[in-house]
C-alpha cells in the first residue's frame, strides 16, 4: 500500500516539471473534443499536436512525450494510424494513453479498443466503468458513449484488468479508480458539472498524456491528472451558472493552477 | 387550423419528457459545429453521440432515439453512411431529421439532400429559406451556406414542399416556419445575435432531434424546439458582450430552460 | 518605404469594405481549430464556408473572394482538393493564403507546403518564425506545430523568401512581420495571451482572407489583418483570468473592433 500522505506533494511536482519540461503530446483523437483536447493541453503547460496521416504519424510521434489514442470518432484508416503511432511509440518507450470511448456501444469500437490494447503496450487505459468493464469482459451495459452503467465491485475490476492487462486503469467516475494491478489509488475530486459538458473525459486523457510524459510512475501521474482535473472542476462549478461558463472556467483554472492547489486539495486516498 | 393556446403547454411537456427519458440523439454532421451540437445536446438534457463509419452506424442508430443528418462538411463516404444509418432508422421508426446545409451552393450539396429525402424517410426537413427553395425546386440565390435570399412567399414554399415531400418543413428565420402539408406554425421567438455565431442552425438541428425522439407528433415538437432555442437566444442575448459570450450564454440558458419559461415565453402562431 | 503614417488609415478603410461587402471565405482547413476560424470570419464581417470534398471545392470556392489553406491535420486526399481548390482560384484571380502548420515537423508537412507553393499562385504564406525558415531552406528547429525557434535574421528570412517566392510573407510572432519582398512592415500589437490558446494562428490567417479579399494591395490587407488581430487580443487580455476566457474576450472584440480603433491603436512601422 501506498503511503498516501504524500502523494499530493509528488502531484505538485509533476506539475512543476510539465510546466517546466512543456512536453509535447501527439493526439490521434476524435473531431467532438479536438479542440478542447488541445486547449486543455496548453492550458496545463504541456504542447499539443493532432496528427494521424499515416504518412506523418510515425515521424510526428518520435518527437513526442507521450501519445494519446481517442476512438470517440474512429474509422478504419484512423485506427491504423494509431497502430502505426503506438508502435512506434512503444519503440521508442514513449507512453501511450488509450481512451476507449463508446467501447461496448458498436462492435467496432470495443474491437478497436481490444486490437490496440492488443497490439500496442498501452501505459494507460482510461475509461468510464462501463468501457473498462466491457474491455474486461465484464457484464456491463453502455449506452451510447457516456453511461455510468456496470456491474460488479468496480475497484475490483480495475485492479484485476489492470494486471491482467499489464496497464494502469484509470476508471473515472464520481471517485476516480487508478490500478496498477496491485495498487488502488482513489481520487474524490471532481464536480458533477464535469458530467454535463461534452469532452471532459477526452480532456482528463489528454491531461494524463501531460503528467505521464514527466514521470515513469505512471500510477502516481495518472492520478495526478485527475486530481488536477478534478480540483479545476470543483473550483470552476464554484463561479459558474451552466455548461459553458463552467467550460471557460475549467479551462482558466487549469491554467491557473500551481504546484500548491495540488498538495493543499488533492483528495487521494490508497486502498 | 391548430389551437395555438394550448401548444405551449405541449412544448412544456415534451421538455419534461427529454429531461426524463435522456434520449439518445445520433449525429452526422460537420466538423465545423460537431462540438456544438455534442453539447447543445447534452444541454437540453438528452445524450449525444456522433459516429459516421459505414461499419458502425447502423448497431449506433439502432440504440438512438433520433438519427440528426447534417451536410456541412460531407463527402461522399459520409453520405454513404447517412443512407446506411437512415434505412436503419426507418426500418426501426427511429426518427430522421436532415439539414441541407449549403443545399443550393454546389450540386454536391444540392444532389445529396435530394437523394436523402428521395432515399429515406426524412420526418424533418430544417434548413434556411435559400436551402429550402432550392430543394423545392423554387428559384433561391444561395451564397456560401447562410444566406437568407429567397424569392417567392416563404410560407408557402414551406407548406407545398411539406406536402409534396411527406416531411415536416422548418424553415428557420427571424420568424420559423414549420409546417407538415396542411398546418404551418410560426415561431417569433429568437435574437438577430443567432445569426452572428457559426453553428447554430446546427444546434437547432440537434434540439430537433431531441424534441421529436419524445413526442409522435413532429410538427408540434419541432416548433417546441424553435421556440426553446429562440427563448434561450433572447435571454442570452440580453447579458451577452459578443458572438462569444452569446455562445456561452445561449448554452447556459438551453441548460436553464424550465418548462415553465416554454409556456411563458413561446411565441407560436397557428396560420 | 511605404509612409506608414497613413497606413492606419487603409487599414481602417479596408474593416469598412469588409463589413459593407461581407466577401465569402473559403476555407480548408483542420479539424482542430476549424469552428474558431468559421467564428473569427463571421465576428469581423465576412461569411465563412469550409468544404473539401474534390467533389465541391472548385465550385465552392469560384464564389469566394478569398481561400484559405491550412495543413494543421492534413491528409492526402486534403492536399489534393487544396491544391484544386487553389487552381480554380489562381484561375479567378481569388487571392489564397497558405498557413503551413507544422511545416519542418515533419517530411509531409515540409513537402506539402513546398507543393502548394510550387504549384499554385499563393497570394500570402502566413506561419510562425520556424515554419517560414523551413520553408525559405533556412537551418530552424521546429518542434511540434507551435516551436518559435529559429535562427538567422527573421526579417531578411521574411524579406528574401517574400521576393524569392513571389509571394507576401507574414512571419507572426511578438512582432509580425509582413514583407512583399520589397518593403517590409513591422506590426507591435498582440499579447502573450495569444500564444496560449489553440488555433489562433488559424485565425489570424482567416483574418488575412477576409481583408485580402477586399483589397489588391496583400501586403497593406495583411498587415490590417495582423493588427486588427493584436488589438483585439491585447483589449481582450485586459479582462480576462485565462485562455478561454480570453477567447471569449478576442472573438468579441473582433466583433466590437471599429474602424477607428484600428486608427487609433494600430502599431505598424515600415523599416
Amino acid at each position: 500500500m501506498i503511503e498516501s500522505d504524500i502523494i499530493p506533494n509528488t502531484f505538485a511536482e509533476l506539475l512543476r516539471e510539465i510546466r517546466k519540461k512543456r512536453p509535447l503530446i501527439h493526439h490521434i483523437t476524435n473531431t467532438v473534443s479536438i479542440n478542447d483536447c488541445a486547449n486543455i493541453t496548453l492550458s496545463i503547460g504541456a504542447a499539443p499536436v493532432m496528427a494521424e496521416a499515416s504518412e506523418e504519424v510515425e515521424e510526428m510521434v518520435a518527437m513526442a512525450d507521450a501519445l494519446v489514442l481517442n476512438i470517440g470518432t474512429l474509422s478504419r484508416p484512423q485506427v491504423e494510424s494509431m497502430l502505426d503511432a503506438g508502435r512506434k511509440s512503444n519503440a521508442l518507450g514513449i507512453p501511450v494513453i488509450l481512451d476507449p470511448v463508446g467501447a461496448g456501444a458498436t462492435r467496432m469500437r470495443t474491437d478497436s479498443a481490444k486490437l490496440l490494447l492488443d497490439r500496442l503496450k498501452i501505459s494507460v487505459l482510461k475509461g468510464n466503468a462501463g468501457e473498462i468493464s466491457v474491455l474486461a469482459g465484464e457484464k456491463g451495459k453502455v449506452r451510447g458513449v457516456d453511461s455510468h452503467g456496470v456491474s460488479g465491485d468496480t475497484i475490483s475490476i480495475a485492479k484485476e484488468f489492470a494486471r491482467k492487462a499489464g496497464v494502469i486503469v484509470a476508471m473515472t467516475g464520481a471517485t476516480d479508480i487508478v490500478s496498477d494491478g496491485t495498487h488502488v489509488l482513489l481520487i474524490d475530486n471532481g464536480h458533477e458539472m464535469m458530467g454535463r459538458l461534452s469532452g471532459t473525459g477526452c480532456m482528463a486523457a489528454s491531461l494524463t498524456g501531460a503528467f505521464v510524459a514527466v514521470s515513469s510512475d505512471y500510477l502516481i501521474s495518472t492520478a495526478a491528472a485527475l486530481a488536477a482535473f478534478g480540483i479545476a472542476g470543483e473550483r470552476g462549478a464554484a463561479i459558474t451558472h451552466g455548461p459553458y461558463s463552467f467550460r471557460t472556467a475549467l479551462m482558466d483554472e487549469i491554467s491557473a493552477l500551481c504546484p500548491d492547489d495540488l498538495i493543499q486539495r488533492s483528495r487521494v486516498r490508497s486502498v
